[in-house]
Parts: structure tokens; C-alpha cells; sequence
């Protein structure tokens, strides 16, 4: 039986994935999943600064965690923006999932 | 003109790959696409054993089938819950999606 | 603080990535990621040609861009499907997901 849940997915550079990774589990994230990642945006944060905004190559990260609450959810968004995305380029977003088991996650 | 449909997602170890892409066209699903991946998770079945738990670097993939029809989406669950994650850790979750030319899926 | 957003994805062939990418810019779309996939699909746009319709190991590409309008959204799957999906094999989807800073999508 399915129950719903959040995914996050952060889209950022390869070096700072580790960083993301504790805040993620600081936050009370149970687990990640990893998938390398090219790209380019000028969604990314440093949108006025043409050489950081644009993110070519497979040089990225796609960091996907699952959580039951929300408040989670948003803890590691907000983690991830102060004391990521204040320095290095990415962007955060959510997705709403279904579950199988949900106490794993 | 999009309708809806379900995407299921499995992320397991990369040697259950076949066994898993196997159930899912038994089931009803009509194709899937595979990205590799890898991560970490307390979330994966056998969490009481620590070695099986913890799913590090890229060994895993991540199985996504798009299907129109609920019931395939849970047969597909069941199949991968009971045949596969018995044995072998991962998750498995579902999407709400909009697909074009939904006769394809 | 979140806001509504569109994600449109295409999985399509890797030689037909940077015609997929000027699309996506032309219709409005403001960054992409990019994911090294493959798969097998009877619901590609060929179904009729075994041949075609077939796309295993990973010569394929997983494009993903996040707009907030549908329109744009819309767009991007009209023209991809019209300019590309006629000559080659490729699904397009779309989900709902919750954006960081919406000013920049």
C-alpha cells in the first residue's frame, strides 16, 4: 500500500554534493539517491553572473531524497539555500511521490 | 494533448536490473528507461543489517516505467516488492504524470 | 518559500539532444538538466518499426527543464514532438513540482 510522501531534488555542482548529503541527513533525511548530471541554467543562482550561471558538462549532481513530512521537506531546502546556494550555483525543488513502506523513509 | 498516466520508480542494486525490467513487462508496462545511479539509504528494506542497508557509489540503477493504468502501477509494485526487495535492498514509488499520446504507454 | 511549476521531460536519442536544447530555449524554457539514460520502449513514437522502436543501452539522454507557465510547457512538447518526434523515437512528460525562487525559472 502506497502513502505520500515528498521528494527533493537538488541539481548542483559535483564538489558541493557531500556538503548537500550531511545537510540532508542533519535535516533527518533517511537516505539519498545520486545521479550524475550535465545541464545549463540560467535558473541557477548567480543568474547576473554569466560564467556561474551557466553549469555545462557532466560536471553536476542530481540529489534526490524522499521524507514523510513536509517540515523536513522544507528544513533541507532551507539548508541547502543558506548555506549552499548562497555561495555555489543550484537549484532545490519537490516533487509530491507515493511510497511503498512508508516507516523507511 | 497530455492525460494522465503513473510512473513507477524503482532504484535497486544494479544486478536485480534484468530481474526487475522482467516483472515490470509481465506486468503490462510497455517500456522503461534505465540512468545509473548511486546513494545511501536507511531507507532501503533490510535496514536492520547495516552492509545491506547502506548503498554506496554508483552501483544502483534507477528504473522508471510510465504506465496509464493504476492497477499495472501496483501490480508492478507488488511483483518488484515480493520477487526482488524479499532479497535485495531498494525503494520503489510512484509519480502523478501528464503523457503525450497516451496510446504509446 | 515554494511556488507551482511544470517539468517537462524528454527522453529521446543522444544525436538528437542539441535540436531538443534549442527548442527548449526558443520556447522560453530557462535552463536544463541533463541525464545519460537508456531503455527499451514499444510506447517510442515508432511502434510500428520493431527496429526503431527498440532503444536499449545507454545511447540515450534524459532532458529535463522546469517552466512555471504552462504555456511554455505546452510549447516545448508541441515543438519537440512536431520537429523531432516526427524523424525520431522519444517519449515527452510532464510533472507538477514545487519550485525555490521562482523568479528564476
Amino acid at each position: 500500500m502506497f502513502h505520500e510522501a515528498i521528494k527533493v531534488i537538488v541539481v548542483t555542482e559535483k564538489f558541493v554534493q557531500d556538503r548537500v548529503c550531511s545537510l540532508i541527513e542533519s535535516c533527518g533525511g533517511k537516505g539519498y539517491t545520486l545521479v550524475s548530471a550535465g545541464g545549463k541554467g540560467f535558473h541557477h543562482l548567480h543568474a547576473t553572473d554569466d560564467k556561474a550561471s551557466v553549469v555545462e558538462g557532466f560536471g553536476n549532481i542530481k540529489i534526490e531524497v524522499i521524507v514523510r513530512d513536509r517540515e523536513i521537506a522544507d528544513a533541507i531546502a532551507s539548508s541547502v539555500m543558506d548555506q549552499v546556494f548562497g555561495q555555489y550555483p543550484g537549484i532545490i525543488y519537490l516533487e509530491q511521490v507515493e511510497v511503498w513502506r512508508e516507516e523507511r523513509f
